[in-house]
């Protein structure tokens, strides 16, 4: 299959480029090193020394053989992008191409509007080079869980039935995100979703949990094919940070009182759940929705897993307690759906102790290459607790600051130490 | 009250910004001439001849001896809408600075996108400047009841609860929008609400019917402050439409078989319904949406009522069935609730064929400036179908050919002829 990855450059959209090509697939990928830019711009980096994107292809081409075509440009470029697609005429288009941080988009006015624009715009730009160019072509896109948002029903996959006064309905489900970012991916899904019902495009919307790891299968054939992997406040996920505070002894970063619950999967299953995707895909027409997660977990767990896996490491592994400079429910029903995917044949790799120790160990590889100064979280949803951030002492709350490390290690059973 | 209209020159905007201040609050109005300009592009017109927006504002200071202040711009100039918010300082913003055409915003990917950046980047950049300056200010935003699209249960106002395996909650109503400008309205809706819950902003959405007429209470003072009225099939309303083409002997164009039901408004309800929602603010960090409008009728209906009343006045009226140009269900179940503005004291005027004819007088009176190369249909929500839209003879099936407009005339009883 003709496979284009937008964002070909990112966390998730080299191993996926990698993923196909190893597969057989044809690949192209676009990037506009965009992420890459952000983090010039804040100097924080990968943890993970990442090759130029000419040099992984130059590596990938070693060590398979196999050939992926680069084309750097903006999705916002409707100029190159059309070109893009015309040329390639793709079978299916896996799009990863947008800002995908929610503190990223609560900085300012001007994040908020780069970020609503850059997502919204290249997506329209995709619909409609698709539209002219390859209307069969299989739109792959990624969305998230956080479009969502915590209803006190359980989250359907896209759609949910609705019955009332006396008639019904099946209706597209109702979205509460919760930031500027999240809002961008309900946007595009409303867009997307239109292009599929008025011009009979076809596309699959990822509603894609938190992911996590570090590796995938041919990430790990060669050091110049590793992923990036983020842990700043911007742009690193919960575990992934988490594991990372671990290795360098800095205090777990929990926002409140760490109740929130989330849906996460491993990077290794992003890339099963859109190869599934990408090989059954949606009919002529259809927008079809899927909820692309494996488990659900609130963060407080995630902190402690990590916090025993890493005492079974011999790390001091501390939680502190942030004001939460998000808005969000801490304490919440939070029930999804997803079933779809293991319809398919999703085998979800179930996150355990085991998995977060060699994600340590990864990381502890790498570890002199942490910068710092960007893992406290400074971005905040409401202006006006700006004051009360800046304060340190009344922010952080230690869960367990009371405890001796050694206590707290011995607090919990650690099975490996 | 001190009250600023976004969009004050347009056709809603204008008798919005002199029916505040002929009751006495504080009016400024912001405009960028977009509309004005879209019609130059295209070499099209109000029928009215409209002032220019200063001289509009002398002659209301002539008229009334009030003042209304005007600032030129774009509110997707974050400085200069800062500016004037920080200046003004407004306890209530009346926003209709968009593009409010469907048909314009399906033209092209450029008019797609220079849509919903416009109405997006505009939408987003208030919000900022009202978190920053006036926080308390209360938002009435201008969507559509076509965000909504035609669903098969009752439509809400905003909101549903919905039952859902043992559980409940109230969410958001589900959107189905049904072009490029809709779903902006849908975009910008998600994102004001998340400034509600986020910020602690206080909005009401005002999802309106499609607007007819030409009057209100003040233009018709005096003919210098006469409001637009637009009739070309981008960017006049259905109603408006018919009975321009009635005057001019032009075939009413009703597209597809005409029973798409919809829900409709008289401008001079428009004005009472924004005055209700301004005097009866939303909470603080509420999210209020209120469905404006006062009664449903099909397209058939509505040409048809255009048909008596014009027969009544002597013209000839025949409606000519158009393939339909947009995608949109033709048979459906339509039923909005409108209880919220009836419930804070709406008096509705419904719609008859005396409103129709007064409509009819008005608008022969210019009917020497009528530009008729505008007025058929020609863009099309799938563009495959251009080939078929650009032969004429199967596009249109005159629904009356048959008859003679004599006969016609006979067949419908009209009270005043």
């Amino acid at each position: 299959m003709r496979i284009l990855v937008l964002g070909g450059d990112g966390y998730l959209g080299w191993p996926t480029a990698l993923h196909f090509s190893a597969r057989d697939h044809e690949v192209a990928v676009v990037d506009n090193f965009a992420r890459r830019r952000w983090h010039r711009e804040r100097a924080t980096d990968s943890l993970t020394p990442i090759a130029s994107l000419s040099d992984r292809i130059d590596a990938w081409r070693e060590v398979s053989g196999r050939e992926i075509v680069a084309h750097i440009g903006d999705a916002t470029d409707a100029r190159f992008l059309n070109r893009v697609i015309a040329e390639f005429l793709p079978e299916a288009v896996v799009h990863y191409a947008e800002q995908a941080s929610g503190p990223y988009s609560m900085i300012s006015r001007e994040h908020a509007v780069e970020t609503q624009v850059n997502n919204v715009v290249g997506t329209l730009n995709l619909l409609f080079a698709l539209r002219e160019h390859v209307p069969a072509c299989h739109l792959v896109k990624l969305g998230t869980m956080g479009e969502y948002g915590t209803p006190n029903i359980d989250i359907e996959e896209g759609y949910i039935e609705i019955e009332h006064r006396g008639r019904r309905d099946v209706l597209p489900f109702p979205k509460l995100p919760g930031s500027i970012y999240h809002l961008s991916k309900v946007h595009d899904s409303h867009n997307i979703h239109f292009a599929c019902r008025t011009w009979g495009l076809r596309a699959t919307d990822l509603n894609q949990g938190v992911v996590y790891g570090v590796e995938t299968e041919e990430t790990a054939l060669d050091d110049r094919l590793v992923t990036r992997f983020d842990y700043d406040e911007l742009f690193g996920t919960a575990l992934n940070r988490f594991c990372l505070q671990a290795v360098i002894g800095h205090p777990l970063t929990v926002y409140g009182s760490g109740t929130q619950i989330r849906s996460f999967l491993n990077v290794r299953d992003t890339l099963q759940c859109v190869e599934l995707a990408a090989l059954n895909p949606a009919e002529l027409g259809e927008f079809r929705v899927f909820n692309q997660f494996t488990e659900q977990f609130s963060i407080l767990e995630l902190a402690e897993l990590v916090q025993r896996a890493g005492d079974a490491l011999g790390y001091a592994v501390e939680l502190d307690r942030y004001v939460n400079p998000r808005v969000e429910a801490e304490h919440h029903y939070y029930n999804a759906v997803n079933d779809k995917l293991l319809g398919l044949g999703l085998k979800p790799r179930y996150l355990g102790e085991e998995l977060v120790q060699s994600m340590l160990t990864i990381i502890a590889r790498h570890s002199h290459r942490v910068i710092t100064h960007a893992i406290e979280p400074s971005v905040r949803w409401r202006p006006d607790d700006a004051d009360s951030l800046q304060r340190d002492a009344p922010l952080r709350e230690s869960l367990i600051r009371s405890q001796s490390p050694q206590r707290s290690r011995a607090g919990v059973p650690a099975p490996n130490a």
